[in-house]
């Protein structure tokens, strides 16, 4: 890992035009994900450059790492020739990914320079929904026949698996439909005479085209797979989604709820590769909607001015049973988002949810109504009404709040939403209203202002 | 996946007292992942019988998905017998799982049933820091030498594979030091005459065992790998880090990062496996010391009480001043601490952070402070002298909350604090704090209160 070259190394060599042991130390020090970052650094024209210097296969991955905007500017500056020697090395799924983001006539050139069949394939790729598993699937995988004998299956694996992009799991098909799944682990150390039909595994896990490419990731990573099989409608077998692709997804994924439960619009673009204004694009929908939403926390509280004109002091404790109510509504809320999200809680819990967080809510209520009752008492904020009352208010708040937090994402989830929307900002503004009704409701009535 | 048998048939045939069709049918239908979790929700004795039925290798693997509780209580009702044929078949990275969370007693029954050279083996891996790469390794792996053919080599696989976690990336190691690695994919696809050493490559990407277990799954994840190398000190190769566990590791980091970002002591059990009062453990150390720090805010607001007497509608803009810093806070905060633990953002980017952040917020306070201007002169809730007191502690709040969001999770890192714990809660307790400072030092300043 540190033996790797750094920036200043690769420019040295590049403007003392030293090609030849620059293009020896990119081959042998540099992995293809690092090299794709560090020509991020770069000028357009060293990138170019030093592009034009790699071997075929190391051009391939290291332009599959690379972001789009990088992408498009090579492909703007390299030949016919050299795009078509990039694309072919590329699998056919990498090469989808790149024509997905692409301008129209980026793709029009991209698909001119790829092969007949290739290009049939991809087309088909094409057409599956952006978030479907079909969109990230391959379609290069080995197939067997249940006939042949383990030693048959292993010189066909020798024969064909140089341009397959994982062939640790084969699957055996008939008519096109998948009937087993057999490890090359298994083959490999089992007796060369015997039947693949004997050696495969007839339980069958896998997903569907349309399923959702999240879904399938997730089935991945619950079953600790290295690919995932791929069906039609007609359950014939079309690709396969393997592990590193899946690890892939379930980081967007998560960045991505991650965002939305902070108030963001998702983004797919790095922090640093996201400009100024598109930060303030993300940011500026909820930031308006929230700040709009607390127009009626404002209103109800504008209805009791003569309350706080008699007793100013009331004003200083709505700040902290705010945030106390915030803070109980966004633990549970994130309990229950997650808990969807990793398929620890399904949509049929909802009441063991309630159930659970109500008794929660009311032990945590009572501890820390009593901790601030006696603040209160100790700093002289108030006497024992002024306790009473808070204490009072507190208590409802988090009920409130660790109800309406846990169940908020379930009706999201039931409804087709995000779940991840019912997360802290919304949660924060709804209990924002809620605990200035209920306060001023206790504290008009016990103090009778 | 639909061709599961679901809990009703399996107790029909289990009470039907059928167990020869049970044990069939489990094996035929049942994934060892699926059958842990339908086992989850059986009574005790029920789970003992049908885990009797399995055959050894379906018993490890089920035994090795199960939950903590669940393991200890079939350790207790297992004869020493029956537990040594589970453990035997258990691969050596999972056992060291299954006895970290076991009570002391019932590790030296595990450790008494398990063989010396195996027990060797674990005793060592028990040794590494918990959250180590070291840790989550298995010792399970293929070694080559640089002088064997790849005929040679393809022999070696097939006799000594099986008992190894993965066999697809081969380590060529001299005197135990890592100098190659080579994928099975490539022996299998290369003339049988040539050499390991001139297939191998030896750009290695590898990990220490005493790094962080967060570190080494990212680094599977960046490279796409299938499995990493772990060295010792003396860059000795002791074991490898595969997949599945990296995704485990990650899809863990993440539910912590995300729980500790909403208020929540980190848990590793799932949502309902976690009792009442464990839930209320996790979640009243936050909710307390944020409750208490809002009294810092109380304090501010106590000194104003005259202002607040005179003019008891300002109380009415707080809650929307202090919810709008708090969002723009935490969505600065959220993005910093995500762009850190999926790597986009070093320790050393805090200036270009900040730069970036301070923009954002001029652009966003701008957009608030007019439209939330205009709305208090059109709801008639002020004059224009209100609407600019109320613009310019917006404009304040927003640049200081943005700041603040940004700056505080890459000082944690910084001293070695988990960056999650500068998330929301904490973020809009300081913006509460610094909101209602700004707010009545401009309105008394303009009003002259």
């Amino acid at each position: 890992m540190d033996m790797q070259m750094n920036k200043e190394r690769v420019l040295e060599l590049l403007h003392a035009h030293q090609y030849k042991k620059l293009k020896e130390e990119l081959e042998e020090q540099m992995h293809p994900v690092d090299l794709a970052e560090m020509l991020e650094e770069l000028e357009p024209l060293e990138r170019v450059l030093i592009f034009r210097l790699l071997a075929k296969e190391e051009a391939a991955e290291t332009f599959t790492n690379m972001n789009s905007d990088m992408r498009e500017e090579l492909i703007n500056a390299l030949t016919e020739q050299e795009l078509e020697e990039v694309m072919e090395e590329m699998y056919i799924d990498d090469t989808v990914d790149v024509l997905e983001e692409m301008p129209a006539n980026v793709v029009d050139r991209l698909l001119l320079s790829i092969d007949a069949e290739k290009r049939a394939q991809i087309n088909t790729l094409l057409q599956y929904p952006e978030d479907s598993a079909g969109s990230i699937m391959t379609v290069d995988y080995i197939a067997l026949r249940k006939e042949m004998t383990v030693q048959e299956a292993i010189l066909k694996i020798r024969q064909v698996g140089l341009n397959k992009e994982t062939i640790y799991t084969c699957y055996v098909t008939e008519k096109r439909r998948l009937i087993g799944q057999v490890d090359l682990k298994e083959i490999l150390t089992t007796s060369e005479s015997r039947l693949i039909e004997d050696v495969m595994d007839t339980n069958l896990i896998f997903a569907q085209t349309t399923d959702d490419k999240e879904d399938a990731a997730r089935i991945i990573n619950k079953y600790g797979l290295i690919a995932l099989p791929i069906l039609d409608h007609e359950m014939c077998m079309v690709g396969l989604v393997t592990v590193d692709d899946a690890m892939q997804v379930i980081q967007e994924e998560t960045t991505e709820d991650i965002s939305i439960m902070a108030g963001l619009s998702p983004n797919e673009d790095s922090y640093f590769g996201t400009t100024v204004f598109e930060h303030v694009k993300n940011r500026l929908p909820w930031l308006l909607f929230l700040m709009l939403s607390a127009t009626v926390t404002q209103m109800i509280m504008g209805h009791y001015e003569m309350a706080l004109a008699v007793m100013p002091q009331l004003a200083g404790f709505i700040p902290m049973l705010m945030g106390t109510g915030g803070n109980c509504g966004s633990q549970s809320s994130t309990l229950v988002i997650r808990g969807l999200a990793v398929g620890e809680i399904q949509l049929n819990d909802v009441l063991k949810v309630m159930f659970k967080e109500v008794r929660v809510a009311l032990i945590i209520s009572l501890i820390l109504s009593v901790v601030n009752g006696v603040r209160i008492l100790l700093m002289g904020q108030g006497g024992a009404l002024t306790a009473l009352a808070i204490g009072l208010t507190m208590a409802c708040t988090i009920v409130i709040a660790k109800i309406v937090g846990c169940t908020l994402p379930l009706f999201a989830k039931r409804v087709g939403l995000d779940p991840a929307i019912m997360a802290t900002p919304l949660i924060s503004t709804l209990v924002d209203i809620s605990t200035v009704t209920v306060y001023f409701a206790i504290v008009t009535a016990i103090f009778h202002i």
